[in-house]
């Protein structure tokens, strides 16, 4: 008898050889139906995989992560199976599952394959799958593997196996096909309900460009029919979504190859939408008890020295900047938190002064090499909304929940209402780990989740997470099209006021350490506004968005109206453009839909006479003819239902 | 007989041997009273040298720079004789004129000096001045030279002479005093009225830190005491108002050794000030049609050897950023132009979508040795109030009045009413110095004058100062001291375009080039913060200084009535701190005047039971009792009266 925890704590006494799906069985019928796939001691198994010692195991369905994974993979066979049948002698390398479907790695040979190509390949291996073959592990000896590879003429298959030790080599069966493989699958090919081959691309063989170039099969698969429909659907309103096409198409940003990738140069409307959200951020920010601070993009490498960024990401970012003259070495600022450090050392402060919390639109720059480059999401520069807070410990739980209010504000303002926290503590079995004192940590944890708990977050704790240097709380958003985005955050600091001898004077007039917070609502404003376009189409709040209305006039002679109520409407602080091209109002109209304007205004002769605007939303929607001032009064209580004062 | 020409034009014929000296007797007795100095044939001579050929002759009096120079370069050598009498056996080493006032370098050997020795020199040199000795120069053997200094075990002079060709060589002898001296002094000591002994410092012999360490002597002189007393105010007046001392006293900004040298920190109160200094351009930029951009701080090395900035400044400045896995090389960015005409690349203009007027604070780094850093006027990093508009040549002189507009507005809100401006146009002589077509140099001058003329400004046209890509024009500040800076500039640009390769399409479907013009009315926000203290000591305009009041609660009863106080005015918008430290309330108004506080609101018993405030203006004015709305009626007024919209 072997003794198997489940992740409750249940301990079951079975027989050996009894497998993941005999347990599964034993607990329920139901679960048995949807367990695909289990890890036993850490390591992935098959659900047929007999346990032979005691151990822990996991039971994973559809609905994990690591169930997934285990249903891409085995479809990966399964597509495998159908381009061999399709095309006979091409050769296979490897195919693992990713973040969402899986590829395959295959040399097509004389063979060529396009996007015409994906329905019969995606038929094919549906009609395998049906066939509900069952997936079956078998160990084989290097010699028997190489042999087989040897055979088919397959050298990647053989380079494969050449790494790999005798005695751990195993391959995967199911129907007519055999595939080199390490394990994790469904139990059945049955249970792939829906198949589709995503694209194809180069890549070379083990990413490396001498070598020579494969094609990239990509797919993904689902249980259900209906699944595949809505990811299609989700997949086509995301290209739409885009934040690069959409930036484009709203001239908010553009990249210069003479300026460099991944440096992103702000157009005039991009620009003044960043100082919007950067203005209403510094207003809450000034209520918040917030100063502004300015400092340099540059440093002397001694600070990063100083700060211990140097020798965590010296080596692999940006190099130092020599000096002609001079035996001097600057570093591009990774992070504003050494220079804030440096503002609170100019002056001596007592606990009496304390918090003190300077904050600075900060740009910083960071090398990323130019494949991971992507959009606003992955820049080589950025600008954080970054603050420090430098408080006492007691101080601590209520600056924590000062920031989270903050976060709060933000995100609402912005339309975000799907978000979760996860709150990062310490591994308490592995204190080495950390720097500060354990009851610090323990104050400080405590008063994260505190503030969590308080704010009424819907927050996860994740023991082990905590970064060396402090806890730390981060926000998870749910954009529009349910994919997750890690946003803002805010850290606790131990490390950086020792490394900085930072301190302050107390009521018992002795020298004390302060403790320090990190913070970022936003994020970074590139990320922010990548996700705020993903997120809402490029139909940002009324507040917020580039051109709030389109002055339409019917001919040209009513241009001149037009100009008033241009004028009149900046009068009241309403951002309109006037459409005064020599097209007709049903094309302007679509134009101006395209263009995500909230509002269209229309004037002509009677709209003149009457001294109004024929108001048409985005969308289609007829609010009919109004005056200038009643339109403002619309606008500002749409404002205000959204944006409220801190 | 030699023909000798004045400056004027006129040519005067003299008999050979003629002095500068007999000349001005030849013009008027008050020009040869007035004459200290002379240049002939661009060669400094002394007023009795004899002129032996034809040639142009310059004759210069206290009132030119060069007037100045051999009146204080005399006076270091009254000086020597009188630190020679006073301790003897130094050596005299070096003792040029400078800027202001001249030095001599010198090793005292056993003795020591310090500023009580000061007033027994300057005793002692003013007795020597009024002997009314003649300076004169003569003709020395080198190897008389050499025996003269040798027997003084002078080795400095030694080394001086050691390097000068024989036949060269002149002493200059007055009183009992001799000199090695290449000449260049006023006729005789008695002009010289007062002198000052201003500071003793190390200098290194010829400046090379391997070399003996002398002492250098600073002083200055004058032809009248008064002018010299009217010097030492300003000078004390001056370190009064060292922007270093008063950003310092003003919590303004701070530098630190970690961060660099040359790189400012801007506190709380600066970036405030700043902040309010760029909302104020915005706004004005705003309304004249300008666009706000946001660009990265760095480039590729590539962007700048197609903007040409690489070859001019390049080996002399920050050196190339390096990547780790990527051959890529990027530099700070010294300027914002270049990363502009990408953003103007990026979209096709036509001649109807021009001017585009794009603006950025854009913060730029350019490499100084660190000793000819100084405070915020001297910096290695700083932020460029930078704007470049994209125009036709036909929209170049209306462009140019409105950035001259904006220049005028941005200095009359600051308080700024002496100035001039500098038009730098070609040489017309050296074509070949500058790019572009003749005719566009032509109307560009042309459109900078007429805007000039125009706009009523003071300005002068130097001609061969335009840059080699346009011409320009500067505007020179005079400051409360009378000390002039050069701040705001405006520059017409033919190459750039160029070098970008930027169009537009005009009215006949053909690509041209645009124009560029590059302005910046503040310079840079350092400089001019920098130059504003300086200026006004710290008492900025009322709209712009960072504590407008300062409420004084006359004691602890009082503290709840004065935040009711602070509250009312942050309602009305000014800016407003309590002191509610546990002192007099005398003690509180001397604080708040050594701050520049403006108003001073004191708040007792009697301003709590009439809801009011006592005010008193900065300087020490009572505006006796006020209510809130009163004085921010004031405040409103008086800012209103400086601060027009545009």
């Amino acid at each position: 008898m072997i003794e198997i925890t489940l992740p409750d704590g249940a301990v079951k006494k079975v027989s050996e050889g009894t497998t993941p799906m005999d347990i599964a069985k034993s607990i329920s019928e139901g679960l048995a139906r949807n367990v695909i796939s289990a890890k036993f001691n850490d390591t992935v198994v098959e659900t047929v995989t007999p346990l032979t010692k005691s151990g822990t195991l996991v039971l994973y369905t559809w609905n994990n992560d690591e169930g997934k994974k285990a249903f891409w993979h085995s479809t990966s066979h399964v597509v495998a199976q159908a381009l061999e049948e399709l095309y006979p002698g091409i050769k296979l390398t490897i195919g693992p599952a990713i973040e969402n479907g899986f590829y395959y790695d295959v040399d097509f040979m004389d063979h060529t394959i396009s996007e015409k190509d994906f329905p019969k390949i995606e038929k094919r291996a549906l009609e395998i799958a049906r066939g509900k073959h069952d997936f079956m592990m078998r160990a084989v000896s290097k010699a028997d593997a190489l042999d087989l590879y040897k055979k088919q003429n397959n050298e990647y298959k053989v380079e494969l196996i050449e790494n790999l030790e005798d005695g751990s080599i195993t391959f995967c069966d199911h129907s007519t096909f055999t595939d080199l493989c390490r394990g994790g699958h469904i139990p059945n090919t049955g249970i792939v309900k829906a198949i589709k081959v995503l694209s194809v691309a180069g890549a070379y063989w083990r990413g490396d460009e001498n070598n020579k170039q494969l094609t990239r099969v990509y797919g993904i698969s689902f249980p259900k029919q209906k699944e595949l429909t809505e990811y299609l659907e989700l997949l086509e309103e995301a290209k739409k979504r885009d934040h690069r096409k959409l930036g484009k198409e709203l001239e908010l940003f553009t990249f210069s190859k003479k300026v460099g990738q991944g440096l992103p140069l702000w157009l005039p409307k991009g620009a003044a939408l960043r100082e919007r959200l950067e203005d209403f951020l510094k207003k809450a920010q000034k209520k918040a008890g917030y100063e502004m601070v300015v400092t340099p993009h540059i440093g002397q490498k001694e600070l990063y020295v100083t700060s211990g960024h140097y020798a965590k990401y010296g080596e692999d970012s940006f190099q130092p900047i020599h000096t002609p003259k001079e035996d001097e070495e600057f570093l591009l600022k990774p992070m504003n938190c050494p220079h804030h450090c440096e503002i609170y050392n100019s002056t001596p402060f007592s606990y009496k002064d304390l918090p003190k919390r300077y904050a600075e639109f900060g740009t910083v720059y960071r090398y990323e090499q130019s494949g991971e480059l992507h959009g606003l999401t992955r820049v080589r520069g950025f600008t954080q909304d970054d603050a420090h807070i430098f408080c006492t410990t007691e101080q601590l739980n209520e600056e924590f929940k000062n920031v989270i209010d903050l976060s709060l504000y933000v995100l609402n303002s912005l339309g975000f209402d799907d978000f979760t926290a996860q709150v990062s503590v310490r591994d308490l079995e592995k204190p080495e780990k950390y720097i500060g004192d354990a009851k610090d940590w323990e104050k400080a944890e405590q008063a994260i989740i505190n503030a969590a708990e308080e704010k009424g977050l819907n927050y996860v704790v994740e023991s082990g997470e905590a970064a060396f240097y402090g806890p730390k709380l981060d926000f998870m958003i749910k954009d529009a099209l349910g994919r997750n985005w890690q946003l803002g955050t805010i850290q606790v600091d131990y490390n950086l006021p020792k490394r900085f001898d930072l301190t302050y004077k107390g009521s018992d007039n002795e020298l004390h350490r302060p403790v320090m917070i990190h913070r970022a609502p936003f994020g970074s404003m590139e990320r922010f506004v990548a996700l705020l376009l993903e997120h809402t189409g490029g139909n940002f709040p009324l507040w917020l968005i580039p051109t709030q209305a389109m002055i339409l006039p019917v001919s040209e002679k009513h241009e001149k109206y037009a100009e008033k109520v241009l004028n009149s409407l900046e009068n009241h602080e309403i951002r309109a453009l006037i459409d005064n091209r020599n097209e007709t109002v049903g094309k302007k109209i679509r134009e101006a839909e395209l263009k995500k304007i909230p509002f269209m205004l229309i004037v002509g002769e009677q709209e003149e006479n009457s001294e109004t605007i024929s108001v048409r939303r985005h969308g289609g929607e007829d609010l009919g003819s109004l005056s200038i001032e009643k339109f403002s009064d619309l606008v500002s209580s749409e404002i205000n239902s959204t944006l409220k004062s801190f």
